[in-house]
């Protein structure tokens, strides 16, 4: 392909709605342009980075036994009114109705279309494992889409389900789909971790997120940094080891109510009355659609939202406002305490509990508890793990020190269970001819988000510069005049050669200033660029540099293609 | 890939709800299920056979410099609302609101968003011909979907569009795309014709369509008897060649009003009176957003409502109701003639300005005028060619007798010109720094209808054949019985060197009867059929079979792989 017929359009601006890198990159490199508020037009070099990445896909897929099927993008209400999900589903699922008036939506995520369908085909257990996926647009009206492809309304994945007739079938196409995975994003040339996840919305018991590791990531990755434990989490996950600081001090005193004017935060309270925040029992009123909750973690420990969420089994989660919190403590914002507390649920973080002569607000204005024991003072309705967990904490699993990661969420595994199968009855019979539910999990990959991560991970100053298993050409021979005719066929000519040989590469046949055509291959990123000069002409030699590190060398005429094929063995190498 | 493992669910039934062959074929051999109408899920002996028409698409879209790209489903109604289509469009097009209450559509064709893509990106001639593309799901509301893949609500298209600096350019696109459409389909293995076609609500001048030629296709297609003249055109737009016939009978005789009591038909007319048809003026009334329409052709000739509706450069085009007729002629249904009716736009075919002594309705109940010699009596506003052309008339081109045959319409290419870039405000700049309109074309193929399409080219009375081009696997081994193990193991070698090979190769290792493989093997329609049962083994062979005429050899062992191989390259060279 010659850089004059593609339509490649480069900006030298950054474009002033792009907040993050990958978003920024794709549209100043022409890899994509809006169409509208999360929703892009694909450009041919982005076309020709996602069929890579989806390549890879279909054959790790193909490879653990997934047979690949196309499911409908506009699915009948009916569906998701039967497994429940149309009604709380929310404003993030995008509905229409047709011309007969009948309500449809177009599919965030296909479990229910999928389950009707093996219910309706499969029978037996003999049928069973079945992995079915595919590769298709979805769609989330998210309220503020932003960061380019990162957080689109429409978006490609790759979703499979596993149909498994019991739980350990169900681990063997998790594990096999782990692996797939994990050789998915090795293929890619991403540098990523699986992390132990939450299920979320989508219901389920074990989940792993595969994060591609990159500074501008929007979720914390907590790992151990003993390479052999492993053990790696989203922070919304890692579980907390509890610490019995603030448990010191001697014996419990009495409970006693003290004036601390004006003191809301853990800091003015620790302060005033010079007690370090660990042995502050933090307390935040939340409500649910339940009920009101007042969580306690200590003072120097934030609360996780999500744990507190998946602890409460709510569906819906907020923190009080103002006049909630006055209504249901008495006080204002900031001395909210558990000793009192009547008509709301009391939920723990352990640590809490292990405190000793601790302090409290006391539900009243300028006013805090001390001495408080929370093994003899509180009675929570519910003691577990709700804190947050950060880096420098012991790990779970083997106590040695947490490192903390930015990472950016490219893919899911998870473990449905029987939620869908059961909801929709679809069942199979087993030996012994009984009806039993599939057992399922479900596995995504976001496929245009992959492309972004990967631009996130692998950009310098002067643009992107793509992973050589997924970049758009391999290679971009640059003339640097078009006046010079020898210069040009000698260019023409390392073209063709490069292409006969299997290498995927552009020229740039442009008439522009060579300055121009630099500018553009480092921000396009190409792997390696050839550059064709009058100066290494004389001595028969073309420039070799490659984008990663800027490293250059010369290579004589005659030895191009052998020294590109090197160079690209090396880099694909490295990527992994 | 193992038919035990393949989510292959074939049927004996006819399903009740498919009308056509192509719909119950796909059904019953197990290649796609109804999500909901119109909505189909494709299975994956469905999936891979569509992979394989889209690598043909896009090797030949490539070869001819197409660059693909993805544009979204979901597009804003702004951009539909600026080409005036988001008004006219009616209710075959999805709508839908984002949570912000903005319109959105779902796109049936995408002539809008690539415009203002290109509008926003190409400023130069210099950058001329650009040929963009895309295979991606498109949305229709049918009133009624039917025929499942032929006219389901969403459907996968292949949709290119050229972009070109004059009319000459666009001539060579169109070209490109006529030569890359005529190598899809042979490449497809199917027999195929391209035909002058009507441009319909898309707008635009040249256009030919693609038709599959099938007994059951829904279009007539008239092709010229001289295979050398090469005339081919959809009955809806094949020109007429207007005869004289009706002309002769003498001079010209005084009009006359006649009693024909209860005549309205030609049929009754023709009788009564004793006139041939070809001497009677047929007069249909219609009505259209702009007017009242008297229609007029010769009794023996049926109006072609394309035509008529060009003609009248209308929106919309219905036949008149009856009350409608009655005010508008004075008469009921059958008696409408062109002599004394006013405030009517009068449209007469040709062939009725050359008769000599007609018969005409009266505009009165009973009542006909003969001796109309419309040269001398009618004044119509417009007389152009409005009559449906049939076979056994003479060919436009040459003069030679035109055929009939029934197609498919699988592809269409079309030059649109400056229709939407006038009204987008598309414009580059010309060699004289002049802005000029980008001159267009927009070429497509229904990728899940040529399928189907295949299908009902290819068919007999057990299931669907296959051309070997686009089939799912290209041979199934058979394995008898599964009780034998020396059998299986022939089975199983047999279909391990096959697709070492490279020949797609699936193996039936189900427990089931052989009768029960054999009939699902000719359902499903593999092109071969190897059957490894132990007479032949005994003998050192196995029976090779082919899908399309039944043909069936014994192989020796050690000569399967060569054997299929040729009859596959055979099949290949047929098909085209």
């Amino acid at each position: 392909m010659r850089v004059s017929n593609l339509l490649v359009p480069t900006l030298r601006e950054v474009p002033a709605e792009a907040e993050v890198v990958s978003h920024q990159l794709l549209l100043r490199a022409g890899f994509m342009r809006k169409a509208a508020a999360g929703i892009y037009t694909l450009l041919p070099l982005a076309w020709r980075v996602i069929s890579k990445i989806e390549r890879i896909i279909r054959e790790e897929m193909d490879k653990q036994g997934g047979q690949e099927i196309l499911m409908p993008i506009i699915q009948p209400a009916e569906l998701w009114q039967a497994s429940g999900r149309w009604d709380v589903y929310g404003p993030e699922l995008f509905r229409l109705k047709d011309r007969h008036g009948r309500d449809f939506c177009l599919g965030p995520t296909h479990e229910e279309i999928i389950t009707m369908l093996v219910k309706g085909e499969i029978n037996s257990y003999k049928q069973l494992p079945l992995l079915l996926y595919q590769i298709q647009n979805k769609y989330r009206d998210e309220r503020r889409p932003r960061f380019g492809l990162m957080r689109g309304r429409e978006f490609i994945m790759k979703d499979l389900y596993s149909f498994d007739r019991d739980e350990a079938g169900l681990d063997i196409s998790y594990q096999k789909m782990y692996e797939a995975y994990t050789n998915v994003f090795s293929r890619c040339g991403l540098r990523f971790r699986p992390v132990v996840a939450d299920s979320g919305a989508i219901g389920g018991s074990d989940t792993h997120e595969f994060m591609v590791l990159a500074e501008s990531g929007e979720a914390t990755v907590l790992y151990c940094a003993d390479e052999k434990c492993g053990y790696a989490a989203n922070q919304e996950r890692a579980e907390a080891v509890s610490q019995r600081t603030g448990s010191g001090g001697g014996a419990p005193g009495e409970l006693t109510k003290v004036h601390t004017p004006g003191c809301r935060s853990v800091d003015e309270v620790t302060k005033y009355l010079n007690v370090p925040p660990e042995k502050i029992i933090k307390t935040v009123i939340y409500t649910t659609e339940k009920e009101n909750v007042a969580a306690m973690v200590r003072g120097d420990r934030e609360i996780n939202e999500i744990k507190l969420y998946n602890a409460l089994e709510c569906v819906r989660l907020d923190l009080a406002d103002e006049q909630t919190v006055q209504r249901v403590t008495g006080a204002p914002v900031g001395y909210a305490g558990p000793i009192g507390l009547e008509g709301i649920k009391l939920v723990a973080d352990h640590e809490v509990m292990a405190l000793v002569n601790a302090v409290c607000g006391a539900n009243e204005r300028d006013m805090h508890i001390i001495n408080v024991n929370p093994e003899r003072d509180i009675k929570p309705h519910l003691t577990t793990d709700i804190r947050l967990v950060k880096a420098g904490e012991p790990c779970p699993k083997c106590g040695a020190n947490l490192l903390e990661a930015r990472g950016i969420e490219v893919g899911q595994v998870f473990k449905l269970g029987i939620k869908y199968s059961k909801a929709l009855s679809a069942t199979f019979l087993d030996e012994n001819g009984k009806a039993k539910p599939f057992v399922m999990g479900c596995y995504g990959i976001g496929v245009t988000r992959t492309m972004a991560a990967a631009v996130e991970q692998n950009y310098d100053e002067r643009g992107i510069i793509w992973p050589v298993q997924i970049a758009p050409y391999h290679v971009i021979v640059v003339p640097v005049s078009n006046k010079d005719q020898n210069l040009m066929q000698v260019a023409e000519s390392i073209y063709c050669d490069l292409n006969e040989a299997g290498v995927e590469t552009i020229i740039d046949d442009r008439p522009e200033r060579a300055g121009v055509k630099f500018n553009d291959a480092d921000l396009v990123g190409y792997p390696v660029r050839i550059t064709v000069g009058s100066k290494g002409l004389a001595g028969g030699q073309v420039e070799l540099t490659l984008r990663r590190d800027g490293e250059t060398e010369m290579v004589p005429l005659n030895n191009v293609v052998d020294a590109v094929k090197a160079k690209l063995k090396a880099l694909g190498e490295e990527g992994i």
